[in-house]
């Protein structure tokens, strides 16, 4: 009978899929959906691992990025650092497993977080050019380098290695990466040039070495030589989970009791607030986590949500600072005023974050467009998706004109200007899996104002006292031309002296010459007040 | 000496990532990122599924939807279909396993193609209030129903089966999922009501009764008793897939031969065709297709890519029929006048889909304000993400004007009118786990647009008949009041007698009158022979 069963029948069609096989897919999810974008996204994670690995290795960055160009849509890209390297047992499955990674069950202020960046390049390239990728790892001057070319089994997510043997690598340490793939190379807002420029604004600790499909060697060379503040590993705060996040908590603890589970697995949970949710939920101290009941659970999750526990902290944090950022901002971008700002650490959902900002106003910069904005998150520059992101939105929900920019309401101001917004968090809340988008949490939205309005408060100062200033200096000094002969017309009319006439007038000028100087002092004052 | 390497110590830390863990930590990405969006979401996986499975069986569907409302935050959700049930073994992986199901791997028309989906809306309650996942499912009336309590284990992904047991089902077939989640209900055009309307005027054949929070009863009758068209499996297009497709499939491939492998495991081509393929690629057509060498393959790949093929077979799509459609539409919305058109199927990517579109106008809408745009892709419909669709995209490139709606130019026009567009595919190109936007492909761009501007056509002609008819007509008769008084004082003027004056004008009103009635017979003609 069975056999004329529906469902029998249809049983034999379900299958497992691979996490390679969907987003094979569906690699537009990943940012691969054009071949100028996916240029963009392969040197995109390969520098963003680079930058990550030489700051776990507390190392200056050296990085060395080359495209080279095959034909009209086929390139070569190759991405080099002196990182702590990679021991060859975990080669493969760093570089051609999806989902597989140090980052994501740490909440840490990395550029990588999800597992997946590095490996979707890998299958982009195995996609379009069916080519191996080529991997060389060092990780210690006595140690061989390996060489690797790997493959994904796209139907098991694992990893296939067509070669592997030592190398000669005239390095201490490292690793350099090199794949084939369909691609576009374009200049423009959106191209791997403005990618490698604008990491190098926000990155002034690193060396970035960058040749051209042309064959042009660009150097970004760094403007300091400390290292950035080390970011810290946190544990989740307990007003940031949810209750199915707690149940499976106490499962995998390896913490004995309730209480040392509390007090090690969460942040800000000390001994007395750890003893104090134990009893109002009624639950022994000594009791074993992974023993309680879903009930006992439910309670103990409500409990937690209404005790007051200090904010997570925030030292975990490493911003770029107000003095490097402007320092990178001046080293690429040519303009007459800077101004930066750093807020102090905040948080959404449990997690910390902090918002930079940074104003960069006249000089070259066009007068009439809408401003520029550049958008990066932990230190990563964001090149598509602005219309998606909240820093967008952030930027344009301020009202611009009383800091002297132009703006039709709602949207981005206008004027000779770029605007730098910078979120660094040990969780970037992405709205896609490439990652070029932040989503809309109001905290963050809040401190992307506060820094923006903080900075646009300085560029009101600076216009009023330089761009306005300016042009008064220069109606008066027209004016002045013109008192011999106002004098003249006066002396016709009212028979007193010429002579007398102009110097009257020119007291007359002079007195409003030096209020308004005086104006400009003022504001001065203001400024160094805030 | 390894223990001080940095990268042996980091390799510690480098762990696999379940894809349900990523999931749990980015559940905004599958559009579980607010609870009333969630609420809609868990209610749209479970119908759509519920659908699915109808179609399979081919029973004419009767789908029972609840919201049941515990507190402001809290629902039970429950969704009963007369689909095929399934088989018990299967029941854990389906409900509570990602990357699971009979669709991702077949090229057809389902409202279902990820096996992400049911598990999500799971995954989305357990994390929200710990409970299990209550299943029921019966697969003949002979046999007995089962019942399931899941959950996730997310650090595996694999399912977590609480209890399980026989239970009494008064139902032949069928299946019924219970969740409590974390959500909110709210009316409006992105509610669960809306929805479910929606999804009846796609599905005319199904019978849905719909328990609100509230506790009223809605139902939802069939308009009509034959199924739709059953949507037929293809094979991909050789023209439609990338090197590295092609790599895997001579890989996996159950053909024996080159050639038989071309035959079988594509659509559109035969014995021809395929054994052209291997003498230009210089390749036996009985060559083992898994032996070939990745340069054979790169040679054979551009020889299929630069051989004529014909297009896809396009008789595996099932579109809702003009007729059907607009007795859908009819039953849900108040207008004066509908008009529906089915465009040809069409191709992108070497995936056929075709186009439906419809528009509803007058009656009770709102002439003031944008038109309402209906979206549906394989007859589900799309509440969130809008302003990122192409459809959104297509229906503002229009330009709406000669079709009598106003517009601001490369925005939804304005006026009293419902746009509906509907995309049937065996693979619809979504822009992100959500489901709720397509991508922007040019093909599928031109055949939106065609759909509408016929729609529009139709639209324009009714317009003239009517609305302009009747505002000349106003006119017409306005001006007939004044007709004596205006012969009057013509009369004063001219000496001539009033009562000749007067029948005069109503002799030039009445030729007018009856131009005016031509025009709007010869507007009839040309519309019944479009």
């Amino acid at each position: 009978m069975t056999e004329n069963i529906k469902a029998v029948e249809l049983s034999k069609k379900q299958r497992e899929i691979s996490i390679s096989e969907f987003f094979t897919r569906n690699r537009h999810l990943l940012g691969f959906d054009n071949p100028t974008r996916a240029l963009m996204m392969v040197v995109k994670e390969a520098v963003d691992n680079a930058l990550d690995a030489t700051m776990e290795m507390k190392v200056l960055p050296e990085i060395y990025v080359e495209l080279k160009q095959l034909n009209e849509d086929r390139f070569i890209v190759i991405v080099e650092d002196n990182g702590p390297g990679i021991i060859k047992q975990q080669i493969p499955n760093i570089f051609a497993k999806l989902l597989y990674g140090s980052k994501f069950h740490t909440l840490k202020q990395n550029r990588g977080q999800q597992g997946i960046g590095i490996s979707a390049a890998v299958l982009y390239s195995q996609l379009t050019t069916g080519k191996f990728t080529k991997i060389i790892s060092k990780i210690h001057p006595k140690k061989p380098a390996h060489y690797f070319e790997l493959h994904i089994d796209t139907k098991r997510n694992e990893p296939i290695i067509e070669r592997d043997h030592e190398v000669d690598w005239n390095k201490d340490h490292g690793t350099r990466i090199e794949l084939e793939l369909e691609a576009r190379y374009q200049k423009g807002r959106q191209s791997v040039d403005e990618y490698i420029k604008q990491t190098a604004i926000v990155n002034p600790h690193a060396k970035i070495i960058y040749i051209t499909p042309e064959k042009e060697r660009i150097e970004f060379p760094r403007v300091t030589n400390d290292l950035p503040k080390e970011p810290k590993e946190i544990k989740p705060h307990p007003h940031g989970i949810e209750i199915g996040t707690l149940i499976r908590m106490l499962k995998d603890t390896t913490s004995t009791t309730l209480s040392s589970f509390l007090q090690n697995d969460f942040s800000r949970i000390g001994p007395t607030v750890s003893s104090n949710i134990c009893d109002e939920a009624k639950l022994s101290t000594r009791a074993k986590p992974s023993s309680l009941e879903n009930s006992q659970i439910e309670i103990l999750f409500k409990v937690i949500q209404n005790t007051k526990i200090i904010a997570p902290p925030t030292d975990c944090l490493s911003p770029i600072g107000s003095e490097l950022l402007e320092k990178g901002l001046k080293k690429e971008i040519q303009a007459d005023f800077f101004t930066t700002t750093t807020r102090p650490p905040s948080v959404y959902r449990g997690m910390p974050f902090l918002i930079e900002a940074a104003i960069a106003y006249g000089g070259d910069l066009d007068k009439e467009s809408t401003i520029r904005l550049m958008r990066f998150a932990n230190r990563v520059p964001l090149l598509y998706q602005q219309g998606a992101c909240g820093i967008t939105e952030g930027a344009s929900d301020i009202t611009w004109r009383p800091y002297g920019l132009g703006q039709s309401s709602g949207n981005l101001p206008t004027g000779p200007a770029i605007i730098v917004v910078h979120i660094a968090s040990v969780w970037v809340p992405f709205t896609s899996e490439a990652k070029e988008a932040i989503a809309h949490y109001d905290e963050i939205l809040k401190e992307i104002k506060l820094a923006l309005q903080d900075c646009g408060r300085k560029l009101a100062a600076y216009i009023r006292k330089n761009v306005k200033a300016k042009e008064q200096k220069e109606r008066i000094s027209l004016f002045e031309k013109y008192i011999p002969e106002l004098a003249f017309s006066l002396s016709n009319l009212t028979g007193e002296k010429s002579a007398i006439i102009e110097e009257n007038l020119k007291k007359i000028l002079n007195k409003n010459m030096s209020k308004l100087i005086e104006s400009v002092q003022e504001d001065g004052k203001e400024e160094s007040k805030e």
